[in-house]
């Protein structure tokens, strides 16, 4: 084996431990160090034997990391983080502020050119991997429509927003995909349909000690952007209950692609996850994107790029030979 | 628009067809001429107001067009007609002789370089996007196993392998995915399942007058590497049925990969086509690879590629910033 890929991860939340737990996955991956914004940086308590940084020493290990796994969220920390991590390091990141997107490749596009380093920015499963599918989809099939269903599945924004109502102890948040709507298009329909039709949203509530339960719901349904167009359910449960069963982060969704050719022959292609664990399968996604990056900065590539740019072979531990071989 | 990217159909059967269909769905097309190896030439019908070339004529039009599609068979026309052309023209072809893929591509690397032109072999949906799933999934989750399953389709092949044996005046032969196989996938089992699990064909036989049916049957359920290793169903039906219910070449299939996160996290990737006209969802993949090959030529790229090496940005009529506005 050749010498390994040095991997640094830079904040340990959820993602983070994703990357912690899956980079023992491939052989050809190496953990250098965690990075934290915590002081002491030696306070935070990891499971991996390699040193914790504080984000301010960064730059001593400039010439030690090969990838930097940026695993901070994308509405405080990337912003910020991606930017200015981009100059020292290679790096990787799951920013997903949709809108932002084009404004964040700029800025990473440059501190990456300026700091003669390469930059994948924003992928993961949605943007990621369904993004590839609706360019490939949409490719082949230029005459066809596609639809993207997510859930069943845990949303950590919506249920941060249900916990910051007054009254709420704890709650957790479920995307639910309209079953019938995606057999609508598995069928053959191309429907228009509104947010409303393709998913409603389940939530599970702990309420504090006397709250106005009725109160809660009302907040919740009405909440601009969050729920207030989609049909919501409302369930109060004990924060024991919250615990017990809904501690997971499942997750998932469809991309369906709907298109036609010829003289009315139908075609239908189709994406699906079905993950148990929304971060571990993140991080699962960064590894091999951080594989790419590194093998890209080693050829002298520079600057920031999407998953729509980087050829799917740079993702493997395969050669182009075996890959050709057992998978083609 | 820019000027068009020209484009040239090698070979006329089903796929020739499917291309000439779906160019148009394509602005950023055109066709220029359709090759054939019939002589005289003229004497093929096609349906496109282009010019009809036989291919011994090729080399007149190698500064005319842009990318040729090759579209023969891989047992007969490919093998020669694959490096004959890539030393003329950028090409794209759906070779799909598995085993003999490696040589195939060292072939028409030597052309091409020789050549001074670019080619992508073995594109098409398997060869193809189940081999690209096949890569990405592997390639996120290491910790796991990738199943492909085909059909229900005709295949091609295994119908023309049945319309050899002696009586049988026509027929079609269906690959059918075994359910219960598929359903356990799904379902998080990752089973170990042999050839005859995974698959069973069907075929449907129209033979001649006065053919011993008995004997056809025992031909076809045991002939060598087609259909001895499956259960097979033989329905013997009329010819006016066989041309009324089954004229169509309708295909698809699934590729599952059930991998492993962190402490037991399960996950299923599912990659699903249902296709109506197989020739032309074949087609419509080349054409996007057709849009890869000129643009790579374009940037001075030469010699030969699979699809595992090409950024799947290339094949969209989109532009980068389109792309990551509308599709990430």
């Amino acid at each position: 084996m050749d010498q390994k890929i040095r991997i640094g991860i830079c904040g340990y939340g959820n993602l983070g431990k994703g990357i912690e737990s899956e980079i023992v996955k491939n052989p050809d991956f190496e953990l250098m160090a965690v990075f934290t914004r915590r002081k002491p940086a030696e306070s935070l308590q990891i499971k991996a034997n390699v040193p914790v940084v504080h984000v301010d020493q960064a730059v001593e290990w400039k010439d030690k990391i090969d990838v930097m796994v940026l695993c901070g969220g994308s509405a405080n920390d990337l912003p910020l983080q991606g930017p200015e991590f981009a100059k020292l390091f290679n790096t990787v990141d799951s920013f997903d502020t949709h809108a932002k997107i084009p404004d964040y490749f700029e800025k990473v596009d440059s501190a990456a050119k300026s700091g003669n380093r390469i930059s994948i920015v924003s992928t993961g499963w949605d943007p990621g991997l369904f993004s590839i599918i609706r360019l490939y989809a949409g490719s082949v099939l230029p005459n066809g429509k596609t639809y993207s269903f997510w859930g069943k599945g845990v949303s950590q924004g919506h249920s941060d927003a249900v916990r910051g109502i007054k009254g709420v102890a704890d709650a957790v948040q479920y995307t639910v995909p309209t079953d019938s709507a995606i057999r609508r298009i598995r069928d053959g329909e191309t429907p228009e349909l509104n947010t409303r039709e393709k998913h409603t949203r389940v939530c599970y509530v702990a309420a504090e000690e006397g709250a106005d339960k009725a109160h809660i719901e009302k907040e919740i349904k009405t909440m601009p952007n969050y729920f207030d167009e989609y049909d919501t359910t409302v369930h109060f449960i004990s924060r024991e209950e919250l615990k017990a069963n809904h501690n997971g982060l499942p997750h998932g969704g469809n991309v369906i692609h709907k298109g036609t050719t010829g003289k009315g022959n139908n075609h239908v292609i189709e994406f699906s996850l079905k993950l148990d664990s929304n971060p571990e399968f993140t991080a699962s996604v960064l590894l091999a994107y951080a594989r790419a990056v590194y093998r890209l900065s080693v050829k002298g590539e520079r600057g920031a790029r999407t998953i729509f740019d980087i050829p799917p072979i740079l993702l493997s531990s395969l050669s182009p030979e075996e890959a050709v071989k057992d998978l083609l």
